[in-house]
């Protein structure tokens, strides 16, 4: 079989478009495929299989994260985190899967990590901070899913809704900011 | 058209055991209703849509998590949420979906609110320790789903792995335990 025309990054680039068309239980590799006008196995000849395919999604959703910075605000980096995943459509999916599976970059981690440093659990405190962020994104995600296909009323007139002090508080006490009040 | 000899309870009892069975994706109302030899239209009977009898589905997922007790130790009320997540498969998907759209009990808050009740702001506290511990039973579901059907090794061997670090990490930093120190 002969190489793709297409380069790994194109093929990710179209992955993440079509991510954001279609959400990602209708990404297949065939669709993909189909987009970019060649067959399946010329996919195959850049990636493996789906999930390393979505790894490389991953890492491009990431990379809006900031390099890692012993100086940066933890609460800051948290919502660069947050604000990347929330760009595309199904975004904190496709990166819980991907960490999930320990594929993909690390470079959310490493960046609150960094900022954690002046913390003797950085490291551990870090991939907790990751994992509060992947489950308030994905409930903030399909919430919004819901409401775009109508299946829930818009959150404009909730009071109850206070997803925004839920983030922040938790990242607050993840990264031991005020604890010594 | 007549009501279904099966009750609310009972397909959901039925629900749950095909859930262990086939897992979230393939959890149908079709095949629910198979499994009860009934037609799909009584089971609307009960419920007015599938996301409905998940909501009941997750409420008996989180059943096992005991009453609100303000003397109630907060990690062990965060480990009992996570068992309760774990016991079933897709368990936590299928309670973060409904969380997701408001729908269920929130049982589980109630219980880590009131085991947090000494902090001021214990209500938001106890809705990021919920998400926190939506995203990490998720991602454990995720991978031991993934070596189960081997796509990925088995964590016996990888010394990297230090999710139940990273759980405790995380409690103790959004319950404040030990932040004085």
């Amino acid at each position: 079989m002969a190489p793709s025309r297409h380069d790994r990054h194109s093929v990710i680039d179209c992955a993440l478009r079509l991510l954001d068309d279609v959400g990602l239980p209708d990404l297949s590799m065939r669709r993909i495929a189909t987009e970019l006008e060649v067959q399946p196995s010329a996919l195959y000849w850049h990636f493996p299989n789906k999930q390393v395919l979505l790894a490389g999604v991953a890492d491009r959703i990431l990379a809006a994260v900031p390099e890692p910075d012993s100086s940066a605000d933890p609460m800051r980096v948290a919502h660069a985190v947050l604000d990347a995943l929330l760009t595309y459509r199904d975004g904190a999916e496709v990166v819980m899967s991907t960490y999930a599976l320990r594929l993909g970059t690390p470079r959310a981690q490493r960046a609150l990590s960094a900022a954690l440093g002046a913390l003797p659990d950085h490291d551990v405190r870090a991939d907790a901070a990751f994992e509060f962020i992947l489950g308030h994104a994905t409930l903030l995600q399909q919430r919004m899913h819901a409401q775009s296909i109508g299946a829930v009323e818009s959150d404009a007139d909730d009071p109850t809704v206070h997803s925004d002090a839920v983030f922040d508080a938790g990242i607050s006490a993840l990264a031991g900011i005020g604890a010594t009040r």
